[in-house]
């Protein structure tokens, strides 16, 4: 398959094999790991994208090494493997420290969707952010596009 | 090379290109920003490091899937591209929140060549976690030791 990182199908009923009781539900201290490492995993896309931002916005210098450096990271980072992270439970009604809306694990959730979206978009944004500015800027509109369609749908907003 | 994504070669006197100052200092959102991006990098490792070790620890049945899944991410985390992370400025001593010590940034700092063994035991792991409890195992005393020779070193103690 094209993104074998991104096996999330199934993944959000899958529970990380390392805090799981017997009966299928997963501790505490599970649940709070999960939360903690999906949002590292947002926190390195956002940094990742801050150095491309910047360039495509015109705010830093065009930097060809930095731009594939960041652009090599965005790939590395959504094709990680996200099973662990998604355990049932770990939503916004269900936990405090997460804005993870409950329609993630919706019958009908678009999440997974647009989780290859932007491994796919990112993956073009690796193919041409060394080669010029130009380039780099046509790709972010994908990468973004795929960000906000997430966030839109599935993270609470703040207060 | 081996590690492209071990780009640390220089990389300590590297500053992201989305944060510097004509002058060549980074903003105190950019140092910021920096301290968060390597504590994520560092969470994912403990995360799918977490799963590997309860396995290994026999803590949890050895499940050859997420054992793999895991050791790809290790490998996915410990080659990412950290040129952005470790600017100047973000050690223990100049900001808090950190206990990176300033030794990383010093002359004769081994932590790049630690932050290859990292990557280079996680291949070992990625070599054979999916293939019985006892080749993991076995990889696993590499992985921590890398763990623990960067740690002893170059992280602050906890007060």
């Amino acid at each position: 398959m094209k993104y074998p990182g991104m096996l999330l199908v199934g993944a959000l009923a899958f529970s990380a094999a390392a805090s799981v009781f017997a009966d299928g539900h997963a501790s505490d201290k599970a649940l709070a790991a999960a939360v903690t490492a999906r949002q590292s995993h947002m926190q390195l896309y956002s940094f990742n994208l801050a150095t491309l931002g910047a360039m495509a916005k015109g705010e830093v210098a065009y930097d060809a090494s930095a731009a594939q450096g960041a652009a090599d990271n965005l790939v590395a980072v959504a094709t990680l493997n996200q099973q662990g992270y998604w355990l049932p439970g770990t939503d916004s009604d269900s936990m405090e420290n997460t804005r993870a809306l409950p329609a993630i694990w919706g019958a009908d959730s678009n999440a997974q969707k647009i989780g290859m979206d932007l491994a796919e978009a990112a993956a073009s944004m690796q193919a041409v952010a060394g080669s010029d500015l130009a380039s780099l800027q046509g790709a972010m509109r994908a990468v973004g596009e795929a960000c906000s369609a997430c966030h839109e749908d599935y993270r609470k907003p703040r207060n």
